[in-house]
């Protein structure tokens, strides 16, 4: 049985991160099924076998991947079926895609969603969580975090890619494919912890809405984590 | 004989809309002739026969396209060697990463760069880029235009692209592409209007350097404006 390695939260079933909804999106358009290994910040020791101590990873016919772009590589490779790279020069420009999307929602989200990171993962997980981000990041996670800067960031960035989805169902045509996934793995993060900073009618929240719904449709509802947050945090 | 009608200043060998360039590198990365046709903003019945306003025109074989992404599109439909946008998913990668790198650029080089066009074009262009560029703009050039605020933007909105060109030599790999020049006409623009608002030492600078150097090594110098802004400007 092919088995994805993914965080989780204090609720096992509450799946957040953006690299894991990558390679589940990318499963469902395969056709793949899968097994969760839920899997918290600090269970370095379950996915040791990897050799490296991030996940998304992926067990697949006695093959492990890990990192969500080698696993659509991967999966384009072992299933070449509704391919997700594509070619070299097509899965080369999505790998800029996902650069230069990455960096417009990228910050913005993580500005606003620590908070929320916080209270939804095992409070084992609270020490990791905060020394990793502190140290990637130059400075705590109070002086970085700011819900309300990160959406209106949030809204600046998105502003091309709003654009692009008025012409347009989803960001590669008239079907969704790599591209798609790989920037809604960073919406499906937002919505896993309970936030939405899109609008439900834009483009961009119709364009989610569309992925959202085939994969429920196949995989039963997404979790998302009831959330309330205090006044400043 | 290819004919290319393009952009120019009062000096008909200065040639810098973004739109044109692309359309320079895109021939010269086919290894194809062409006969640039200077056109001014308002030698609208120069490319009457195009059924539209707006240079670049490119007339081949009898044909006439308009439009930098179209012609890309029929450069390679005609002239299948060295691809630029290449198959659909390709093509539509490409498409979008235009889009997207295009949102971060376009905006702070206008804003640098006004002033500049307003020196180089015919006295008689002027009162059409001012009427045009303000009904698009919502407001009068004077208040749209911020070279020192549209550097920073500039610096800012390639951050993503500094970043990718710091791993490969190009945005399509180890070899320029149909990205590359989508991107690289944009700055082109600055270029010959005598600005250059990356830093020399920077992986945006030395792609950009490679470029040119490409292109000048087949097609000769290319020429800047000296401009000399006032203060304040």
């Amino acid at each position: 049985m092919r088995e994805l390695f993914e965080l989780c939260g204090a609720d096992p079933e509450l799946v957040f991160s953006p690299y894991c909804w990558r390679v589940r999106l990318a499963l469902a358009h395969k056709g793949l099924d899968w097994q969760s290994r839920p899997t918290r910040f600090t269970d370095k020791e379950l996915i040791a076998f990897s050799g490296q101590k991030l996940v998304p990873v992926l067990i697949d016919e006695g093959e492990t991947v890990h990192d969500s772009l080698a696993i659509f590589a991967y999966l384009d490779q072992r299933y070449p079926q509704r391919p997700l790279l594509g070619g070299a020069l097509a899965a080369e420009r999505a790998r800029l895609v996902e650069r230069l999307s990455f960096h417009m929602v990228r910050v913005p989200l993580l500005k606003m969603l620590i908070p929320r990171v916080w209270q939804v993962i095992d409070p084992a997980d609270r020490e990791y969580f905060r020394s990793s981000r502190e140290k990637a990041l130059g400075m705590s996670l109070e002086a970085f975090a700011d819900p309300q800067g990160g959406e209106r960031l949030f809204r600046e960035g998105v502003a091309p890619l709003e654009m692009w989805l008025r012409d347009q169902p989803f960001l590669e045509g008239q079907a969704s494919g790599g591209c798609d996934y790989l920037l809604a793995g960073m919406l499906f993060w937002a919505w896993c912890l309970g936030a939405q900073p899109w609008a439900e009618d834009s483009a961009l929240g119709a364009w989610f809405a569309r992925i959202l719904q085939t994969y429920e449709a196949t995989h039963g509802p997404v979790k998302r984590a009831a959330i309330h947050l205090e006044e400043n945090q």
